[in-house]
């Protein structure tokens, strides 16, 4: 019987694809950022609290992936920074073809910022490289501080992990400490940025952080 | 070219696994849960409430599902609940064959409540019906009150959705009008529960909802 390999297949065409963009966005001096996050960790709050903060000198794009609507991409325009919005249509990720389409359509002059707002969803997405220059995990306080042991992958794959909502901590039971330890058993080399969308509490840091890696 | 609609294939044996796990359950009089929400919104907490309110002459049961870990199984063993643990090793969504194997191991005698906690995730889920008798959602205010135009495929299968983490409120923006109405326009039946696992409050009566339907 001849078996197909069709896992091993989609994710070689994903990789041969995201090599293209990583290539595209380095002749153009793009740094590219693939957010990933649970729903509702802050993902869009948090990418215009950064732009806010965007040093002189550097462009700034954004990509939004989602399932359905344009909410998100809406938000970005009415900030008034160029957006292409990704509806998957049920897809749980966004994959590298995706992007490059995206990254195409956004057509963003360097140096500059480009940030991928990935699905919301702590699974799918981290098996699917887009091409980008860092991958970027937000986490939220009200989400619990087990986060790194139920969700491993994507703790393991993070180069910076941010803990937004920090403005809730005296309302609820999430440990920093807890939370950094877990991070530690997965992946010793990603930074943690504790920050607020919210507030602002963090960002620049956070930012510095980003164009530093 | 001959084609191989390898999804309907997935989906059809699934239907025909989650209809004989309904019979099976029918036939023990036992109502099974299928309860599904994002990465940390009190999933396991709110089943803890849940079940400490169970009314006298019902049994109950848990199945954990998680990309890894034990956590969760280890706090509802912990309260002296029977519990059985799915590790899905990377895999988004619990199926219908999994189910049937952690019923038969949990071997509950009804009548009684079995509660399927599914991985934290609001896409994938939805696709695979596991045999359920009703089909629980639970968003957290945290999340915001825009998830259901985000992810709305769960909301619309959705027959209760509870909204927890309502102790909360004071300090978020989120509109349980703005939430409501969201849901409207997805799906006019699903009775709204707002709950706080926290605390406690709306756990009887979204308890009561749930073994109304």
């Amino acid at each position: 019987m001849n078996e197909i390999n069709i896992n091993q297949n989609i994710f070689e065409q994903n990789e041969q694809v995201a090599a293209h963009n990583r290539a595209w966005l380095k002749e153009r001096q793009l740094t590219m950022v693939n957010l990933m996050a649970s729903p509702g960790a802050g993902k869009t709050s948090l990418i215009l609290q950064l732009l806010k903060h965007l040093p002189q000198g550097l462009s700034a794009g954004v990509i939004e992936g989602d399932v359905a609507s344009s909410v998100d991409a809406d938000k970005v325009t009415a900030a008034g920074w160029p957006v292409v919005q990704i509806n998957t249509g049920g897809g749980c990720h966004l994959e590298a073809q995706m992007v490059g389409q995206a990254l195409k359509q956004l057509n963003l002059s360097g140096p500059g910022l480009i940030i991928v707002e990935n699905i919301g969803n702590l699974i799918c997405p981290v098996d699917f490289n887009l091409g980008e220059s860092l991958k970027l995990v937000v986490t939220s306080t009200p989400e619990g501080d087990d986060k790194p042991l139920k969700y491993p992958g994507i703790f393991a794959a993070a180069d910076i992990i941010a803990i937004n909502k920090i403005d809730l901590l005296p309302h609820l039971d999430f440990s920093l400490e807890k939370f950094s330890q877990a991070v530690k058993l997965l992946n010793q080399q990603a930074k943690l940025c504790p920050v607020s969308a919210r507030s602002g509490d963090g960002v620049v840091s956070l930012l510095s952080t980003m164009l530093k890696s």
